[in-house]
Formats: C-alpha cells, sequence, structure tokens
C-alpha cells in the first residue's frame, strides 16, 4: 500500500493523477498548508525538505515529482505510462519533467514563494511583476517545441501528462492567458475530462 | 557516437563525468557563453532552450541533467552507475538529481542569472546577497539528510555522484564555507581523485 501527502493545488497533483491512472492501491494524506504543517516536526520526519508531494511505500519514502512519476511508471508497467524499455524515448520523458522541476515550476514559484531567494519585499514584488513573462516564456517553448500532441510525447499517453496539466492548471493565476497556446489548451482540456483526472481532484478537495 | 555540448564551470560537468565513467564513445563540444553563443540560432537548434548540456545521440537530442544521466546509466548497464533492476532504488537515486536540479541549482543560479526572474537590478542585487544563505541550507540538507557516505546512495558510486560534485564545485563562489559541511567536502575530495573526473575537468579547460 502506497501513501501519498499532498497538498490542493500543488504540484503533489501530478503523483496522485499518475497513482489513479496506474491502478496503484493507494491512501492519500492531506498536509495543512494554511497552518504551516509542511514545517512541523510531524511532516518534518515524513519530508525533510518540508513540501509535498512526498509517497510512503514499504521500503521507504519517495520525494521530487520527476523521481516519483518514473517510479510510478516502472512500478505498474501493465499501465504502459512510460516508454520503459526504450533508454532514449524515457530519457525524452525524463528530459520533458527535469524541465518541468527545474525551470517551469521554478518560475511560477517566484509568485508566491520569492522568500525561498530574497528578504526584501520590494524585491519580492519585483519578482512576482515578471512571473507573467517568465512563465509565458516557458509554456511557448512548450507548446512550440515540446508538446508533440494529442499528448506530450504524441500518440502514447505519459507520466508527462499529469504533470504538464497540474503545471498548466496555475497559468491563470499566474497571468498567462492559455487563449495564445492551443496546444497547451487543448491538452488542458482532454486531461481534465479523463476519469483519473477528475478522481484525483475531487478527492484532493472532498 | 555521442557528442555532448557544454561550458565550464556549468552543469554540464556532471554529464561529461558521467560519460567518462561508463566507458562511452563521446566527444565535447564547447558552447562559448562569452561571446552568448548559447542564444544565438546555431545552438538554439541544438537546443532551443539556449543552455547546456545537451547530447546528442543517434536518435535525436537529449537536454536536462538528471534526463541525460539516467540515460547514460540505462545505456552503458556494465558502468553500474545506477541500480537499474530495482525501482525503488532507482527512485531514491533520481529523488537526489532532481532536488539538485530543481533546488540547489536554483538556489545558486540566484547569484548569476537573476534576470531570469527579475528585472529591477535593486532586485537581482537582493537576490545575490541571499545566494549564501539559500545554497547553506540546501547543502546542510544533503550534509544532514541525504549524503549517506562514502558516496552519496552509500557503498556504491552512481550519477548521484558526478552532479553533487559539479554543484560541490560552486560552493565557495557561492559564499558557503565547505568546511561546515564535512560529508560534503570529504565527497567533493575523493571526487576530485577519481581518473575519469580529472580526465573530464581536464578537457573542459584545455
Amino acid at each position: 500500500m502506497l501513501e501519498l501527502f499532498y497538498a490542493p493545488h500543488t504540484c503533489a497533483l501530478a503523483s496522485h493523477i499518475a497513482l489513479e491512472e496506474a491502478g496503484a492501491d493507494y491512501t492519500i494524506a492531506r498536509v495543512d498548508f494554511r497552518s504551516s504543517e509542511q514545517r512541523k516536526s510531524e511532516y518534518l520526519a515524513v519530508n525533510p525538505k518540508g513540501r509535498v508531494p512526498a509517497l510512503v511505500t514499504e521500503r521507504g519514502i519517495l520525494t521530487e515529482t520527476p523521481a516519483i512519476l518514473a517510479f510510478v511508471a516502472q512500478s505498474f508497467p501493465k499501465a504502459r505510462l512510460a516508454p520503459l524499455e526504450d533508454a532514449f524515448a524515457f530519457a525524452r520523458v525524463q528530459s520533458f519533467n527535469s524541465y518541468l522541476c527545474s525551470t517551469v515550476h521554478v518560475a511560477h514559484a517566484h509568485r508566491m514563494r520569492g522568500y525561498r531567494w530574497v528578504d526584501d519585499p520590494a524585491a519580492i514584488a519585483a519578482m512576482q511583476k515578471k512571473v507573467p513573462q517568465a512563465v509565458g516564456e516557458c509554456f511557448e517553448l512548450i507548446e512550440r517545441e515540446m508538446l508533440t500532441g494529442p499528448w506530450v510525447m504524441g500518440g502514447a499517453y505519459t507520466i508527462c501528462d499529469p504533470y504538464l496539466f497540474t503545471l498548466a492548471q496555475w497559468l491563470d493565476g499566474d497571468g498567462v492567458d492559455i487563449a495564445r497556446l492551443p496546444k497547451v489548451a487543448d491538452h488542458r482540456r482532454r486531461m481534465a475530462e479523463r476519469p483519473a483526472v477528475r478522481a484525483a481532484i475531487a478527492a484532493e478537495l472532498a
């Protein structure tokens, strides 16, 4: 049995959707960000980074979305969530997910987590001002160079899709008009219709 | 034949060391950051992100350090650079590398690449001021929670090691005193003695 620690509206949704798509036997445990539960000792014993997601397995706890996504794909091969037998194709999947975590999510994080990198309130405000541009440029690159269609990697649905969907959920809040990203918009719309996606979102907001 | 696009003193060193450790047949191609070659059309055709590393393979081009490192490990299994037959152990490797790319490298990047997230010069200066603290906290977590020793994952040398070594090269410039990180310091010292590491560094600076 797997247990996923999550908070609503965070990148943990990607792992949650992947577990649901995989048909995994899992439960979810909510971390209350409003009361800063992620920084309390009980949760820091689960994830010393004080962040979500964290996936509790029989062998130990895993963190970091790209690692969890690949683990889910490898642990449930019948769900075919990644090209596991092809090192190059798998690397393309991982490259996409790595870009999301190291560049796209980071550009987004400057809107509400600027204190990670700066103390001065004026600098935090200056960071927030640039979020629409920085996030917008990331998604323009995804639209132009990465999103093959209909799914990220082409005909096959992979662990790239729930991750892209999760970050695309934040576009409106980040001040990026999704209308100028027709492929991303189409992807987001089709993802939102998948039973696994609906189930994961409903469970997080319940 | 593989070809690695790199620039000296960048995270491309991690992929370079991994290729060397793997005994891969590869060449390296230098991208001149001083003349902003990474933003010119010739290089953007290789990597539209305008960054290094980029690994040219017979099947296409791969970017993003964690993806390249896993690809090298999977492509050269005899080098035993990752626990390829164990999804959980592989996920731990990937989790470590994902933390390096999405959190540690990003904390470092606020010293010289602040323009990615802000336009105001005062805000860029404010970012630079916090780099020693932000990078220092990342490495304290690595020291305390992640670096098993003697290698990152314990007794087995993996693709985590060249990546940690690469980022630990930047500690002095980031204003973090490595003396307060004895395990990281010991790791860096032992890495620097490995023939593959010496060969990669010498080739980059030649």
